[in-house]
């Protein structure tokens, strides 16, 4: 993965080393507990939604650290906050962060690690007195979680193309509150702020971020070069039956709109084995998570079952098989052209993070690595969504993972180990660094 | 089906043919009419579960008629209503009837009608100026849908085996209020009727019901000679995985509960398949009816799949065959021993109604067709349980079935036609009479 290097680049990479070691671990962990006590829980977890009043008052935390490190906070119409530190010219900034909101429960590290890294990087500079040249901005986006109003990624997929926003606005959280009139009470709330166009040109953008999977874990290697996302198709599968008696009707006249169900279902399972993909090939991920009923009573035979599922795959081309082999499967088992239907109600290609981004991170992962003696950094894809999914649509991006233990996130439970959050800001502030100063 | 008869039968059919003959449909029509204003819907349905008010108004409606009728009135310790008009001898009564209770939302037919006829019978005996040997008695029994208290059948399976009711007067309704409290409602309500012994003897007895399937009214047959009561057994299967992300989750690392339930119950719905059975023998009818997924949403795999399996057979061997079954494949695709538990949570064998009882209904209903220029009686199961099932532990027992339009109950759509129902009150007074007299 070396590439031949001009002259600038030797540069850029000493900035970006001195960076890199100026990263303080101790820090970095009393940030995150900071940051945590906004929404934490007994169980370890934290509960902090987006533009709940826990969330604002964490949102004006992170204003006072960032001004603390000497930046300058900005907002946009959708609540993003920005950190920015100077460059020696006023060219398109290098982005960093992630986001602060959580699940219902979620842990202490999924976006706020992403950050508050980002504002570790700013302290790193500040204490190395490294003038980048181009500036440095730490964003905290808005509701990227989504369970209270979805979809999720608002403020980033919003901030690359802002006609989504007045959408946005209309989403309504359980309790009938409209985003837009949420966003419109935080924007109040944080008045002091410059107020930032939306989609300015970014030079660049790394998003640092817990893996929410097992494979590092897994593979005993604490940092991961994202190379890409991969893509998803969310399906919805309405299968019509007639409600009747149970012990009454013959199986001969049933409409059993479940042992339709059970037979699509078994062949979209089919379509994705247990057993690893091929060497070189994309695994195909398939959940069927949501399943409604009706009646759903013991002795009715089921009316209507609709389910879900969600499919994923780094190649675009396989998630295409899948599909028609879907509604392939759906029509073969409907016993009338209307019994059936499929309706895709979400779908994202995938991914492709660009090398010349893919590089310099995964020169920065070598180097924290090699310094701690720890295994070499690994390449490998995102599962999940993350802010930076859209972001690539914007400017050159790309992400870096640390391990999840036990893969696990969106739970109490998530958690990763001090010395890998070390090495993740270790390997963002070379990153970081390199970038702005070319 | 015809057997020899001594001449004491000859007598007693004599009997059974004048009060066959004085079944009057106008005077059926009206009183089914009357009793359906109790809870009458405006989409032609009835809303009357079992001691509402509505089902108390509906109690003393019954009352009164019954009065009218010359009968004498009594309760017991259920609850149920029982209508008694005087034999020669105090011998052990024929017994009719059904239960007035619907569904939240019910017809006008499915047991009001086994109670009317029951009514009719006596008002049919009136008018040909019959005494008969042997009391008879129309009973309406409390609680047979078991929507508003479970389980259903109360009346009739405390009547036979009085220890149930001990533990039916704690079951609750949805607004918390105990069954033994409302039965105390309605039994100070009704206190001036006599209180009768429960499990007391009955000579024999026979319940007149819609069928609540499609069987008759496919063959173009008005009347149904009942044999017996399919067994039915019912299971819970608990599937536990592990939640988690759909996206970052490798296949082969997946614990996904919904998977191994799917393939459950591929297997279980191969044991039934929808051609019909083969002559002569039971067909086995399997309903996967109730489901319940967690967490039940789009991007997670599900951590805990519960669903409910109903079986139903006449063959108790064949259920015993299908038990197995569903146990091995609960084995077979088990991660782990405790991965995936069946629990069976309701049986009851199944019920042969004696030829003994069968013979006078078939008698019975073939002088209604008959007469009626109708297609001749059929012989048939019921899918559905009925208060007659617990009746059969108790004395001799069978059912009469007419059609129900499209096969549908529990539905304000149930419907039977009008001609259809004076045949079927004909053949049980010709029945009850027959009974009543050797």
């Amino acid at each position: 993965m070396t590439v031949a290097h001009q002259p600038a680049d030797a540069a850029a990479q000493a900035i970006a080393a001195r960076a890199q070691d100026h990263v303080d671990a101790a820090r970095l962990a009393a940030a995150l507990a900071a940051l945590a006590r906004f929404g934490g829980r007994d169980d370890g977890g934290v509960s902090r939604e987006t533009l709940t009043d826990i969330d604002l008052a964490a949102r004006r935390h992170l204003i006072e650290q960032a001004r603390a490190l000497g930046c300058e906070a900005g907002t946009d119409d959708c609540g993003n906050l920005f950190f920015r530190r100077p460059g020696r010219e006023d060219l398109p900034p290098v982005l960093t962060g992630s986001h602060a909101d959580t699940q219902p429960v979620g842990g202490k590290y999924d976006g706020a690690y992403g950050v508050l890294a980002g504002l570790e990087v700013i302290a790193a500079l500040n204490a190395a007195g490294i003038d980048t040249l181009r500036p440095i901005e730490v964003v905290s986006w808005t509701n990227e979680e989504g369970s209270r109003f979805g979809p999720g990624a608002m403020g980033s997929s919003a901030f690359v193309d802002p006609a989504r926003l007045i959408g946005y606005r209309d989403a309504t959280d359980p309790a009938g509150i409209r985003f837009g009139d949420a966003l419109d009470a935080a924007l109040a709330a944080s008045a002091d702020l410059a107020r930032l166009p939306m989609a300015r040109p970014m030079s660049a953008c790394v998003e640092l971020h817990i893996e929410q999977g097992p494979v590092l874990e897994g593979a005993g290697v604490p940092l991961g070069v994202v190379t890409g996302i991969q893509a998803v198709r969310w399906f919805r599968v309405d299968c019509m039956g007639t409600m009747a008696h149970a012990g009454t009707t013959p199986m001969a006249v049933r409409r059993d709109a479940m042992a339709v169900a059970v037979a699509i279902a078994q062949e979209i399972y089919a379509l994705a084995p247990r057993d690893a993909a091929a060497p070189g090939t994309p695994e195909l991920r398939l959940t069927l998570g949501r399943w409604a009923v009706t009646p759903n009573s013991v002795n009715t035979i089921p009316g209507h079952v609709a389910f879900t599922v969600d499919m994923r795959c780094l190649d675009d081309a396989a998630l295409d098989r899948a599909e028609a082999a879907l509604r392939a499967a759906c029509v073969r088992h409907a016993s009338a052209p209307e019994a059936v239907t499929v309706t895709r109600f979400f779908h994202r290609a995938p991914t492709h993070f660009p090398e010349a981004m893919l590089d310099p991170i995964e020169r920065a992962c070598s180097r924290a690595s090699d310094n701690a003696g720890r295994a070499r950094p690994m390449r490998l894809t995102s599962g999940a969504f993350h802010d930076a999914m859209y972001l690539a649509d914007h400017c050159p991006t790309a992400m870096i993972f640390v391990p999840s233990r036990g893969g696990i996130s969106h739970n109490a439970a998530e958690d990763t180990d001090g010395a890998d959050l070390f090495l993740g800001a270790q390997a963002l502030a070379y990153t970081v660094a390199e970038l702005a100063s070319r």
